[in-house]
């Protein structure tokens, strides 16, 4: 498994790799939801790129940048040991350069939710992907379920911009409780770590109700709130119900739904969702 | 030569094409200047694309979308003339299909002269040159010295965005009177024709002025305003001195510099620039 820092270095390797290729884009520190995206793309490709950058450019000014959890030697061992061919593992220096100034960004989608809670992520999230795509030129990239609106952005971003490649979404992969895997959750504390399935457990309820019939997009939001405000370390930031593509409130759920949730558990921000039908 | 129009067509003809592959975007309503991309990029390639797409996302809702000159018949005559082998043709609606929302921009270079003054044009330009660069994946693609600042947009943008191909620059082509070439030469009347030499006429002067020893851009822009607003059919928008790279105001000339000047014809707006050097 070759491990490379540097743009050029990638970009001259690459004319040697058996097509197709997939890659899998991740911060690094990595766990079972990574794994299976990897093992995916190891299945469906000739070539298997696993990416490891904490994108500077996706975090606000009173963010988690300096504190997000990182272990490069563990993160390699574990690629190594999935039959990764390579790992391309930049300084943030190499990706923004001084003088750096291109965005990708979009209207809409970015606009709403973890767009409007977090103002500029999903443009550093659009800007390093659409990076990572020109420089390891794949057939498919891997993105998992989890980090649904960072999916539409993305499938978005690669249709409008008439991209090269095929964005594979991959389910999320949840502990035996219903956590949903999350490198942030290495910041939980024994305690947090337990009221933390009031996400998952929000979640399961809304799905409940639609299956029971509900289409009262209202009630269900209320369900997921009330849920959340039994849980005493909880905060909640939204919990609502969403067109999957547009990320648009519904007012009645009818054809394609999607739940949404973020909560604070202390001072750790959680994201989860989960599909209606 | 072929004539496509849809994306999806351009993207599987792409895979029979001989490399390398040079791609000339253009407005259409081709000169001189076109042509000697054209030329280039057949003496450098194996097989030769030119765009023919007047991008509604460059021009501000004031400006000449609607008026702005088309002549597709001649133009394929021209290119099939030059040994083109694709011409890629789409119309609007497919390149910016109902709910496109993704824009690349940039800081700094986008907000001066040309980027002021015509707010969001380099937005529509490097968007557009985003998308042609994945749809037809040239090795190279050719733009005019005409438009400097675009030049260095499309170069940032590469560039920053790691994107998998060589920006070639070739030179102004000026008609006899020194008048640089420009599709939007055809809105001028017989005497705004002979006015508008004023630009270079402005450019030639500030160009003596230094090769006589002056560094002091504010002299060189001096003396170009003082020759447009001897002309009485010119409006000068702008005429400074910039570093050909930033396109930042220079106060003293010592390496690298470009005279850069903006002028309406009666209703026309030219551009032209010099090296000083």
């Amino acid at each position: 498994m070759q491990v490379i820092k540097e743009v050029s270095s990638l970009k001259e390797q690459r004319s040697s790799w058996t097509h197709p290729v997939g890659l899998v884009p991740t911060m690094g520190f990595l766990h079972e939801g990574h794994l299976s995206l990897v093992r995916r793309a190891r299945a469906e490709n000739a070539t298997v790129v696993v990416t490891i950058f904490v994108n500077p450019t996706q975090f606000g000014p009173t963010e988690d940048l300096a504190l997000y959890p990182r272990d490069m030697d563990r993160d390699l061992a574990l690629l190594e040991h999935e039959g990764v061919h390579a790992v391309f593992a930049p300084p943030a220096s190499e990706m923004y350069p001084e003088g750096y100034s291109t965005w990708v960004d979009m209207d809409g989608v970015t606009s709403l939710l973890e767009g409007a809670l977090r103002p500029g992520h999903f443009r550093g999230v659009a800007t390093v992907c659409n990076k990572l795509f020109n420089i390891a030129a794949p057939e498919r990239a891997y993105f998992g379920q989890k980090d649904a609106q960072q999916v539409a952005v993305i499938k978005t971003m690669v249709q409008d911009l008439n991209m090269n490649l095929d964005i594979v979404v991959a389910p999320i992969v949840r502990e035996p409780d219903g956590l949903a895997m999350s490198s942030r959750n290495a910041y939980l504390s024994p305690t947090e770590r337990v009221a933390a399935t009031v996400l998952c457990r929000a979640l399961i309820a809304a799905r409940s109700l639609r299956m029971g019939g509900c289409s009262d997009a209202g009630a269900i939001r209320t369900r997921m709130s009330d849920i959340v405000k039994e849980e005493p370390l909880a905060t909640l930031e939204y919990a609502t119900v969403v067109s999957p593509v547009s990320f648009k409130d519904l007012g009645s759920v009818e054809g394609s739904a999607l739940a949404v949730i973020a909560v604070r558990i202390g001072s750790t921000r959680l994201i989860d969702n989960m599909l209606l039908d």
